[in-house]
């Protein structure tokens, strides 16, 4: 049974790490904020000083941390994972990043015979929890295989869609549906209301036809709670949709509802929305 | 058992007319472009030569036309529904229409004794053909009540919304969803081609997770297999999202989101695509 190294023990990163203490991994971890590790480390996994160290106790080693900047510095930085990491180790970023980078540490990985994988997911918190998240997975087939079998400790859609950076550019296109999804949900309560209509009756009709998406089915009961606690937090979705917006620049191609979405999102976040859920997006109408 | 009327035999209505048929109902008909009632006739629909003599054969009328002037038409005009209704008929719009048309029918009828709902659909060809619309009612219960089996039959979810009008602005409230949902699922396959991702594979993966959603399913493929026929055209959008917008307009709420989607598709039809399906979307990075 391999042994596990775990980088971000955040709300997603616990729940996954759970998920393998209880399939009978052995698990190493390191967060940068030590605090939030006790819950795990309390349930079996073994606290390590720094990623390098999580690496020479590892076999697969999987990040799952905030911003690119933070994997940037959690593979090349002095103690990082790079400087333990040797050709019997897969390294797993699960990290919602930029298609760059993946490719970066794939190249940088290759040379030196050591495995990497890109492998963002979806799902949030309630799919790490359930252990149903979906993970677009990049790279070459053989380490696709050899670390499959782990991924699917709390997976239940895992997939190879192509060489290094693919799983983070299939997460971006994942995104890019989202932000869809997200605008027309936010849209729609924002219409009904003003036309006065019954808000559970509209999402119960409108989510069972042409317009039914997850949005709708799973933040808009949450909106007429007034649940705002983050699923998935306005600051990542920012920052997604960003690196979504960035690769399309490159590519030479405009997406313009993308780009809407994102300006909707940032001025939410700047409006010192931040930490709420993606579902907060109302608040630009509500909130005042 | 009531008499049917059914005003407009396009593609909807030809379908509901169908189902009518099939259910044992007596089904005058009446539509502007005669040559297309054939198909109904030949089924057992029986012709008349104006709205106003289908309601004399009727006890509810159903009107499925194609935009609001039409409607107007077909109720006020000379020889229209209203000159020939009584405080026995329920006059039933299907049409997507305005919501402030739909209160001026409902006005002008209680003022008569006449009955009359707005009772927009969403399922497209496919929902009318199999018998599965959603059916979006506004107008008083009474009359609600007295229509429904008519409406089911044709229908799988039938819910009244609230007082006349509210039909519309429910559907209102659909379109606004799907016009998130199909610009999401539009610049997904167009990021995910630019990056040379395999799209049926992204479909796959994105398709079944937190980004799901009715748009991606049914219409990602038909674009893959370059099917644009119309299972909804460009140009009843382009006229449906024109009425959301005038009526968030007159609501006093910016809908950001939808009036990108909308200037989009009036793109779209500006280019020769206004009787192409919704799915055409793509054509405007992909048609050059």
């Amino acid at each position: 049974m391999e042994k596990i190294g775990f980088i971000g023990t955040g709300v997603m990163g616990s729940s996954m790490i759970r998920h393998l203490l209880n399939a009978g991994y052995a698990v190493h971890v390191y967060n940068r904020t030590k605090s939030r590790a006790d819950a795990v480390i309390a349930e079996g996994a073994k606290w390590c000083d720094t990623p390098g160290d999580v690496t020479a106790q590892s076999d697969i080693v999987i990040t799952m941390v905030g911003y690119p900047t933070d994997v940037e510095e959690t593979y090349f930085g002095e103690t990082g994972i790079f400087s333990e990491a040797d050709d019997h180790h897969i390294l797993v970023d699960m990290t919602t990043s930029t298609p760059t980078l993946a490719e970066k540490i794939y190249a940088f990985g290759k040379e030196r015979g050591i495995r990497a994988l890109d492998a963002p997911v979806s799902g949030g918190d309630k799919g790490a929890r359930n252990g149903t998240l979906t993970t677009m997975v990049g790279g070459d087939e053989e380490a696709f295989d050899a670390a499959k079998e782990v991924l699917s400790v709390f997976s239940s859609k895992v997939m190879l869609q192509g060489p290094a950076g693919s799983g983070q550019h299939t997460k971006m296109a994942n995104q890019i549906m989202v932000a869809g999804t997200m605008t027309g949900m936010t849209e729609l309560l924002v219409y009904s209301k003003a036309a006065g209509l019954d808000l559970e009756r509209v999402i119960e009709q409108v989510g069972s036809g042409s317009a039914a998406n997850w949005s709708l089915t799973n933040y808009a009961p949450r909106i007429l709670k007034e649940d705002y606690s983050a699923g998935f937090f306005v600051k990542h979705f920012v920052k997604d949709l960003k690196i979504a917006l960035d690769e399309a620049d490159k590519m030479g191609i405009d997406l313009p509802a993308t780009r809407q979405a994102a300006l909707l999102y940032e001025q939410l976040a700047g409006k010192g929305f931040a930490d709420d859920g993606t579902q907060a997006l109302v608040k630009l109408w509500w909130g005042e």
